[in-house]
């Protein structure tokens, strides 16, 4: 693919005037006829359509060409279902025509096994020398439900037509028709791309054309894999830009998952911690399970969520349920709002004296019998000035005075841009159902689901407002600086600590004062100058764990200390290590005591590149995994609220009478590492700075030991004697 | 209520031979008119009916007597609908005639202000002194839906009437029938009671009754609040005795819920820790949310667990959905069955090439065009000998496909006892839905809730493992051996720490060697005895917090620092506490160093009596909220358990390179705990022994100090000089 265009038009992929069927067939139950039958009998489409099939004068009334080369006019589309073997012949064909895109039916590629996988090869090199861009194999097809054009041979095309704003991108055709099927609750899909085995145009170009287009304004995704970090990450940023946000299902979450996402479409999926991560840092939704997409993305095409994280307000007949969700409500850290004098008013005028007018509203079953009341008491709860949205459980299914319910709520809906949730909790989906489906309400399931969609709502309000509150530049991912294909080919190599030091000292990283002793009086001149007390810690390259062969000793007070410490560590590390040479000590600083002992890592993820990652040292870590994540560059607000996010936070701030630790070091600390990794770009592959002293506030923030592994010339720095400060 | 039957035979209330209507009505809209139509006309109830009414002659076709008085036979049950201020009296009248249960429909009680409590108050009086139960006020009624019975005004009736081996126990009409509702994905109720106001019955006593009767096989219930923990544990207990599990959904995790229940049914929801506390140890399984009722209990209907957890097998046609489901059940922790060669032969021998026959099972959409795979491969799966569960999620509705799949997947039901799940992922529910369901296979409508279904299905199988490999004495709570009305009444009060230690020590406890010093000459003599270093701590009445005045110094490691530290704490303390009285300086042993501290508490919860809490010290409770908790007593496998399942464990356990520390010892002083509790009943409110002091294995565990918050008379040890061992 050619790298200036990562993010190409496909406008005229989604809204072709010219169309050709390639494979064209009169038989139903072929894919060819399937797909003729779904543009020429389902579809609103008023462009050219052209017809391929040698061995066919005539399919469906029209008249049939031989083969692209020999069409009239150059389609802008040419849609394939021929045999696997002839599809890389008329994707030439097609290419040499002047075609723009081509979207392949046909299945036996990749997935297929290793002959498949040659022909997406030669796809590939075709799209890559040619205009033609490809869409497929092995894909179910795309629907542009809001032009009512199916270029795809499902049957259930023809069911599935709910125009609406938002956007589906998927990969595989099964998830994407389930979530296409969320149409039954109300929600309206204008555009699903579902992009099979992604040789060329892959979901995140669809992301991209949904961010560019006017009638989206919310874009689903489901990931098994992301073969292009790139790509996706332009896209999302695009789509952001744009006003669109962007709710994404990942899969890859467990060993089977991976295994199995694998097996499937060949995706790796990569570290399921990086890629909630950057959703986090992008503003991607993330969701747990596939119907929340709908849910999520029915909510912000619905209403855009506050700003400022606006209480809410639960209206329900039962009081179970309303003290159900009041219950849920409360676990997930949403708050109630509080009514004004007028709402209650309203409430308590309206409404039986046995009902409940606070927040959560118990209206009581009096609903059912007068619908009236709802226009009344409901309308008053959506226009309270705390109010920013309405959970309204439906709890039963009583028929008819269901029906009369929804359609006030509907009417109420109508009236007010407080959008109002209903819950449609039975497994009774009666006519009730269809009417808030109707009403473009898309009930969600449960409680729970529907407190999560919620939750993420408000979240991504809170989101936006952080973003637009940051004055700083635009989030850049490292990755995105340095294009493919262009690593270092310096080979990895882990440094040593003096080495890693000496790295994070010149790029302006505090380090304990230290120098390297070839000889036990340098050892002692070194100590002097540093001040006791001090450590020693041998340096040698064949040597990583230096603990582990007797090769510290920390807490040197005097000189007989040093001289002891040299003695032991050499003869101790010459009998654990017995070829190991050694190059001297390290004689440091040692930290100050009443400093919290934190660690900060840096990895390379394969999708992502530099991943930072900021926790508590020792059991904060192994037991509770309380750690924060961001891919790189961070901000000094993503800085700061990595280290308020972790758990242990409160060991930092002063509180409970704790000595309050040097935060804003801290921080300083952590932006230096991610300047530090930009600055060599594609050269670290990982770090490990740990522990990382953080003293009491003024004190500073320093790592204490340091593993580095990068690509770097050897030795990165000559660790001569003396001293460095 | 008589305390001598907590459980009260309730088979005349569900199965009566002779009914009354109190209340009796032509009117379709009213109360009696209603559940006088639900008996008549839409229940098989063939026992004698009576209506009475003082103001009609007839009604429907029959006589109205004027009171049950005038009744020519006595009624096994009163059916009541008389306006509020009657209810009283018509129950006096049934008391003073000898009927045995009344349900009364009518509402306006406790629900509805300081009145209606005093009507509720006499309510309670008049089944106090007769043999008359009452079921009620403000009940929905009872529906016997396995005898096709209905003593309720409620005109879903009809409509609700799938038998089957679920028993349902909910205090709120409402949430009740929503779960009823179920029946529309399968799920056969025989019974289900709504207890009201619950002014005698409670939801227990129908707990306990689903547990005699044979036809319910599962109890499901849900609460808002538990009014009695005896009646609670002895029904789950008699549930668990008969082979069924009990499902509970608990409403009160958050204030915002806790506050709701309140207003809702006065409920007192109770610690949501404690609740879930003893439902894991009764064997309880608690869900999340009202759907997940359904979930778990129509699962546990259709097949008894596996005792081992054995593995499941995914089987779909979607190698999206497949894969999401194996991400899914790999984060749940449960584990993939591995096929056997005879399975993976009739896969491969049957299923398309580019199926996925490993686990899970991608059939792709072949089976969409020959059912008839589905006879033989979902067979095998269910047949393979690994496999205690068939996941299945069935991922698009596409109409007359889906409902020939869902055809077969009866059948091969119909010839496993393997439990085969379908999960009916889209929002379009077809007949395909419909035939899962009326083949009893009750789809759930998330791959998320199939997970956490399965997951508690399997769990609840170990849970029962785990009880028949107890050899110990059922679990008894220490509410239930102390009788209601009962409790000591010396006052509560603080016990300062010599005493609670000395209290310690008796229970065989052990605690550091310590003694009351009230002269600077006995505490040197006392810290030579016990041998250095030791700590001096004052001793006061008045004091609690010792620190926080300057009442503690430790590690004093001669003579000199004795003598420093008795001046400093008595100068110390004057100035911080000027009126303390001080009774002299407890002078005890230090811990030696290298343990790990840890704390125990107990508690006494107001529904389910005395709870012990474990955990690490410092900030592992305060930041992650590392703790197990108990019912007490404690079997010794509890003990064991609740070390091992705090997340903190590796920390005792030796892994790492960290010392192993004195489990056994700890165990041992968890079990003395429980003994010393269960020792002094209804006598101890509060214990806060923290830190424990868990030493490396063969050095014990032994509380550094202890507070006690009880009941004895004052003071419950002298302090006498002298040391203490």
């Amino acid at each position: 693919m050619p790298q200036e265009n990562p993010l190409p038009d496909l406008s005229l992929l989604c809204s072709p005037k010219v169309v050709a069927m390639i494979g064209a067939s009169d038989d139903p139950a072929s894919i060819g006829g399937r797909a003729l039958v779904n543009l020429m009998q389902h579809s609103a489409y008023d462009g050219e359509l052209m017809l391929v099939n040698p061995r066919r004068e005539q399919v469906a009334g029209m008249r049939c060409w031989p083969d692209v080369a020999s069409l009239p006019i150059t389609p802008d589309l040419v849609m394939i279902s021929v045999p696997a073997v002839h599809v890389n012949t008329v994707l030439r064909q097609s290419a040499a025509r002047g075609v723009r895109f081509a979207i392949v039916f046909t299945s036996g590629f990749g997935e297929a096994g290793p002959e498949g996988k040659k022909l997406e090869d030669e796809m590939r090199a075709i799209a890559a020398g040619s205009s033609l861009r490809i869409y497929g194999p092995n894909s179910p097809g795309l629907c542009n439900i809001n032009e009512k054009v199916g270029f795809t041979f499902s049957p259930s095309f023809p069911h599935d037509l709910r125009r609406g704003p938002i956007g589906l991108a998927t990969q595989g055709g099964g998830l994407g028709r389930n979530v296409l099927q969320a149409m039954d609750r109300g929600l309206g899909i204008g555009l699903w791309c579902s992009s099979g085995n992604e040789v060329d145009l892959q979901v995140s170009d669809f992301i991209a054309h949904m961010a560019n287009v006017p009638d989206i304004e919310v874009i689903v995704t489901l990931l098994e894999g992301i073969k292009d970090g790139r790509k996706f990450i332009l896209a999302v940023q695009r789509a952001t830009a744009n006003g669109k946000p962007v709710v994404a299902l990942k899969v890859g979450r467990s060993a089977y998952g991976q295994r199995a996402a694998l097996s499937h479409t060949g995706s790796i999926t990569g570290s399921a911690e990086v890629n909630s991560a950057l959703f986090k840092q992008l503003g991607v939704i993330e969701v747990d399970d596939i119907d929340e997409l709908a849910d999520t993305a029915a909510l912000l095409a619905r209403a855009r969520p506050p700003r400022a994280g606006k209480p809410v307000a639960i209206y329900c007949s039962s009081g179970g349920a309303s003290a159900l969700a009041a219950d849920m409500v409360g676990l997930a850290g949403i708050r109630l709002a509080t009514f004004d004098a007028a709402t209650t008013q309203v409430l308590a005028e309206s409404l039986p004296s046995y009902a409940a007018i606070g927040n959560p509203v118990d209206t009581t079953t009096a609903v059912l019998t007068d619908d009236t009341l709802i226009d009344k008491t409901l309308l008053a709860v959506c226009r309270d000035p705390d109010v920013s949205l309405v959970l309204m459980p439906v709890t039963i299914d009583y028929g008819d005075a269901t029906v009369k319910v929804a359609e006030s709520v509907v009417r109420v809906q109508a009236q007010s841009l407080v959008p109002i949730v209903p819950v449609w909790m039975s497994s009774r989906q009666g006519e009730g159902h269809r009417i808030y489906a109707e009403g473009g309400m898309v009930p969600v399931a449960t409680v729970g689901k529907a407190v999560k969609a919620v939750k993420r709502w408000l979240d991504h309000g809170q989101w936006l407002a952080a973003r637009a509150a940051d004055a700083g530049p635009a989030f850049e991912p490292l990755l995105l600086r340095m294009p493919a294909g262009r690593e270092p080919v310096t080979p990895a190599r882990t440094l040593n600590e003096y080495e890693g030091k000496a790295l994070l000292r010149r790029a302006g990283i505090a380090v304990p004062d230290s120098g390297v002793a070839r000889t036990p009086d340098q050892a002692l001149q070194l100590a002097e100058r540093i001040g006791y007390p001090v450590a020693a810690k041998i340096v040698s390259a064949s040597v990583t764990h230096k603990s582990d062969v007797g090769g510290v000793a920390l807490g040197l007070v005097d000189a007989a200390q040093v001289l002891d410490a040299w003695d032991r560590i050499h003869r101790d590390v010459g009998k654990a290590a017995p070829g190991a040479t050694i190059d001297g000590l390290l004689i440091e600083a040692m930290a100050r005591s009443g400093g919290v002992e934190t660690l900060v890592g840096v990895s390379r993820d394969t999708v992502f590149g530099p991943v930072l990652t900021f926790g508590l040292g020792g059991v904060h870590v192994e037991l509770f995994h309380d750690v924060a994540r961001r891919v790189l560059p961070l901000s000094r607000q993503e800085a700061e609220a990595m280290v308020r996010e972790i758990r242990a936070y409160p060991l930092l701030d002063g509180s409970r009478g704790r000595p309050l630790a040097d935060v804003p070091a801290l921080i300083g600390l952590l932006l230096k590492v991610s300047d530090f990794v930009a600055a060599h770009p594609g050269q670290i592959d990982e770090m490990d700075l740990n522990p990382v002293w953080v003293g009491p506030l003024g004190q500073g923030a320093r790592p204490l030991d340091a593993v580095i592994v990068g690509r770097f010339a050897a030795p990165a720095v000559n660790a001569a004697p003396g001293l460095a400060r």
